[in-house]
């Protein structure tokens, strides 16, 4: 078993550390906020004071954070990873950052003799609870073969799909259908239920059609009923929609569905709708019809 | 077992009927153009000479034609199946026809004494021919009832919707996605491809993602290599959008992932590649962003 | 001078009859409801009870009614002023119907003997008080040249455009940019107003910008002040964008822009708004901004 | 009459400066490409060696370059213009930037106590030779009272719209009109040719109607002929789409006939095409709509 450490203990972080640790592997975390990783300290794993120290305390090093700018918090600096790597060690992130940051870090990891690799993963936290969360993985092939035990105890399978900060272009590349989908999605219920089909039937009929996603059958159900903390909200998705439209502009691709889309989840936030899952943008084309929800902006009612 | 009628034996009817003979029922046939219909025969189906002689022969009477005005062209006149049809007798529709056409053609069909369902299908030759098609049923609950088992035979389940219409109505509200979720897919393809990922890698991670739908599964390999015969080419895709399009207009609501897929579509057909199947949006994006596919516009090359 | 008739005496049409009054011609109108065409009796206009009396009663007749439905009606039947035509007459329709119905009509008028020309105008009441309205004419050159005389004592301007259907063909393409540059104008004055420049300067400058068109100029400010009756309501808007999507659809001609603004018009008649005149595309962008404009739906207020 | 500096001797720039000399100013000016400037050398601008000389010998400095990044390297560093400020001392600066990065700037000279105003032009090389360029300023209103006169030496209007960057964000709230009206002109002159009008009657009549903005009428008859130079080429162009799209982001405001061009600006130049005047977004719509224009990609030609 390998020393490994972990850096970004939230939601999706923490299970993940949690299947590492089942697995039998030494975990050293670290979090911004370090109570919020009591839970896994009561499992086993140790808790280091900076992310240097769990760089300095591990063979492999993950992190799992919001955006680039958590990133090169954690990454950077006197206290941050990179200070703490050294030859033989490998970085591997699983945040969805752009993949030219990506490779920019790996740029940097490399200068210090360290091996990076980039691997999100696809799926929410009940693909991972369930064991079935996939990974994508990004950088060198032979650092993959190498890693690739360790990756396989996260998730049943990992797709190596190329060179550094490939993986997240191809998390990006997933991810927008998400939010398309959705709102195609919601397309439908609408002119189902103004049809006269109760909201419920519509719903039941989609989610088990030939249009029945994995993504269609967990947030399909979310028009009916909101879940009270969003799995991933306006913002989070908004903030993946722009990094494929900035690939899309950088490489000359235009992307009719994704940036139509992107608008829609503006107006969920011109709207006060935010915190909700982008499931709300069925609630935005709602509102545009004539059609009543019940939900009102999470601003606005506290 | 009943004594069934069936109108329109192209590539999805004739299947149905080969499911309905197998199911021990006696069938009598109608189809333009006798001579398709010939291994059927010999799997027992009767020919009739015009749809009112299926119609008289029958106790329900299936029609499953390309569109409004192929149903027409069957279902009115001396030798249409509205001559045939007489108290206690159904008729059941499985083209994917205006819900209007639909409510009107129900109309009729009470008028003489008879019921009509429109019970269009969700899915493709394959999943009809695995057995796994599923139904949607608009039409007076208890005809729906008595006629279920009938339903049961063609595939596993028959969602009753509604009124007259409604199913028709759940048909267009699902399709609508089909052509929206093959667009983003090709966003997302093509964003891959464009960083460096080879699109064969980038299809198989995202068939099996998130988004990865029965649709995405099916239709997501061809634009590796697109199928010698469309399953459903751009002007049908094209005809089922425009029904939504026209519901979005009467009812009022908004479908910007539609109508903006639609114009891709309408692209295709602009750049002489309507007779492909509706994946080769990809292909119209894929010019838009300096990408070669190989192929070419099927008109052009013969 | 000519002897005229002129059916369909709306806010448009009276202010034309006014102006081949002014300019000396005798004119026979038709109006279903009588009474308003009083103030043009006043000033010597005769009425005639029927659209097949006018006909009857003039060398050259002309229609300006609101769509295909309400010209057929004064067209065809017993009363229509079809059977009022005969050889040697001209028909002249100065309303905006579909290419397709335009050329039919034609096809009728040149079988009884007389000659149609299609003569829509771009421009509104006002354009048309000052006499700066211009008309696109399509059908035969030599009868529009020879009824080109009369035609510019209603504009200053006629323009030959081609065969029957092609001017109203040109009016339809010139329509769709009226809704589109209103929508492109709202999403300028609201990134100035979120921004903090005040609404009215944001109006001042941009009508006076490269982007200030006549319609600029007419409706900018009505984001400010909507009129009390709509010049060209929502509706009416949407009958002409309809009529231009059909074309591309069937021309084969993506509309990106046309396509996109015309769902922010049937989200108005969503939201209750279609009854303001098409400018209020501002407030249904205002509102998914999360900004004011102090206007309710009409249909609620009252 | 005062000193004037001017850094940035571009087409707009150089002409900006005639018109200053013109009015009897005398102005010292910079240009990376010092030779480019030799013919206002003749007409007596003195040449200084650095952005900071030009701030150094003048009162009022202005700049005028094409990006942010352009402009920071003659703002900053030794050599630069910041360094030649003092208190008294006015910097206006004329590029179209980000709203947020002028104002930067403009706490970066106040700091130093000089005074900075954002002022953007409205129109073309052809506006600002007929003495028709209107300016948009933003900034403190005394400092604008004060230099009102010199502005109104370059055009014949000068809007005050606010605080520091309203300015430039007032100009890119009315770009973004000019591209959505060249790609509506050209949905409608497509529709016009593919109908059967000639696209030269098509564009006669477009530029001459209700939509007839001076852009319209500048840019329309480009579709029948390129310029052999862009006057503002679609690189140009996407980058005040992509300032407005950033501005739409940031303060939740949907901006859907904006995101829906950029995305054919983006094509543009997936086709090769980004040379060429923006205006080209025709020939996308026509390639889509499979009509000839006989131009090809400028890359490709040479």
């Amino acid at each position: 078993m390998a020393k490994l450490g972990f850096i970004g203990l939230g939601v999706m972080g923490s299970r993940v550390v949690k299947r590492l640790l089942d697995a039998g592997h030494e975990v050293t975390g670290y979090n911004r906020t370090a109570s919020k990783a009591q839970w896994l300290v009561d499992m086993g794993m140790r808790l280091a004071p900076t992310p240097r120290a769990v760089a300095e305390a591990s063979d492999v090093t993950f992190t799992m954070v919001t955006n680039t700018a958590a990133l090169l918090q954690v990454f950077e600096g006197a206290h941050g990873l990179l200070a703490g790597l050294a030859p033989g060690k490998t970085y591997v992130d699983m945040s969805t950052v752009s993949p030219a940051a990506s490779r920019e870090l790996a740029g940097r990891v490399t200068a210090c003799g360290a091996s990076m690799l980039d691997a999100p993963v696809s799926g929410s936290v009940v693909t991972l609870e369930e064991g079935k969360l996939t990974l994508m993985v990004g950088g060198d092939r032979d650092v993959f073969r190498k890693l690739e035990p360790i990756l396989l105890d996260i998730g049943p399978k990992a797709t190596y799909v190329g060179d550094n900060g490939l993986a997240v272009t191809m998390k990006i590349a997933t991810n927008l259908s998400l939010a398309v989908q959705m709102l195609a999605f919601s397309e439908g219920v609408l002119i189902a239920e103004k049809s006269g089909i109760k909201r419920e039937v519509a719903v039941e009929v989609l989610v088990n059609s030939a249009i029945g996603s994995p993504m269609v059958k967990y947030r399909g159900p979310f028009v009916l009923q909101m879940p009270n903390e969003a799995w991933f909200n306006c913002n989070m998705m908004q903030k993946d929609m722009s990094l494929a439209l900035e690939l899309g502009r950088d490489l000359a691709i235009p992307l009719p569905t994704t940036t139509i889309t992107n608008e829609l989840l503006t107006a969920a936030r011109g709207m006060g709708l935010e915190d909700y899952d982008f499931a709300i943008v069925f609630d935005v084309l709602a509102r545009l019809s004539g059609v009543q929800t019940g939900r009102e902006g999470k601003g606005q009612a506290s």
